[in-house]
């Protein structure tokens, strides 16, 4: 019966998994379709994201069954605790890719970012598109040690962010109002996926070494 | 026995409540730090923000501990895993409303909002934080209708900030690059806390309502 039990904790961890990779895939197409002004792509990103709602449905349905089964030891009340908390996370992330992909489409044929923040766009993308594949894999693997890698990897984020905010300030902006928003903005949202990925590394951490919630009445 | 165990439930609502409140008051502190270019009420806000987070983890400790003493039945799990996921939401809500505030300090002695949106602004925090205190009703109460009102008030937020949008692009905008990207993210920002106000009476709704989750293994 215990066995069992563990098996669907481990299938509510699979799931996390899997939306992770559903986010990493939406972040990429959307990132191609923002940077190449692909309508098509932008349209698909968009639609796929209920799949990634769907799943956390899924998964809470999942995790609520799991608890009401059997009462869970600390260990695993911790897994199901953290596992509610990051669906909240990854349907964000979720959003925030389709987010990207929505501007693309707003601009299209129109390429939203100008050309001279290309290559810190893709960058940015490609750093926090590796780091949503870490966090997948960190908590695939209960990797404690890549949960610290991730806060490193933000740190790149923030920098490259810093560094739009300079091309926008720095009065050599020879773009539009209406581009330099769609640059803040964009930039925001690269940003906040990549804090997402950082949370999902602590939270491991959490369900991994966490002590004992001791309870505060 | 199981009158105890509803008190410790009631009590991690009541948490909520209060954080939803802390949030209220960070948010209209922000709002008059904003638009009267106001430092120490600014640096006030950022480093309360420290308040609600604690909050959050006294809170989720507090759930943990609850549910590890005892089994609960299906409403009361409803509700502990609606309370872990709106902690997630208002811990955010509390982070936003800092970052309007740390946007007031970096353009400080200046404001950072120029003067013809100071209305659209002064509205647009208004509606967000009745939101706010409204959300703390629907949730403190269980009043199952002002959740459907939340979203409507949502809609006129959408609204002020497709306005802060079309001043920014019409063509007449002759304030710097800054304050553009200032003013996009600081209605980012707002329309944010009224999205996590609406996600808050959806919540309450499940907690009402909500069939029992059928699980789907």
């Amino acid at each position: 019966m215990r066995a069992t039990y563990r098996e669907q904790l481990h299938l509510i961890v699979m799931d996390l998994v899997r939306m992770l990779e559903l986010v990493r895939i939406a972040l990429h197409d959307a990132t191609t379709a923002l940077l190449t002004a692909d309508l098509q792509l932008a349209e698909q990103v968009i639609s796929n994201d209920k799949a990634i709602d769907d799943l956390a449905e899924e998964t809470e349905r999942r995790s609520f069954s799991t608890l009401a089964r059997q009462a869970p030891v600390a260990g695993e009340l911790r897994m199901v605790f953290s596992a509610i908390r990051l669906l909240t996370e990854l349907t964000r992330m979720g959003d925030l890719a389709a987010h990207v992909a929505k501007i693309a489409r707003l601009r299209f044929p129109e390429c939203a970012v100008p050309e001279p923040l290309h290559a810190n766009f893709r960058q940015m993308a490609t750093l926090a598109e590796s780091m949503v594949a870490d966090a997948a894999t960190v908590l695939g693997t209960t990797d404690v040690e890549g949960a610290g890698r991730l806060a490193r990897d933000d740190e790149e984020v923030d920098e490259l962010r810093r560094e739009q905010f300079r091309a926008l300030v720095d009065g050599s902006w020879d773009h539009s109002i209406e581009a330099a928003v769609d640059v803040a903005l964009l930039g925001r949202y690269y940003e906040r996926i990549a804090d997402h990925a950082v949370e999902v590394g602590q939270r491991l951490i959490y369900i991994a070494t966490g002590e004992e919630p001791t309870g505060t009445e």
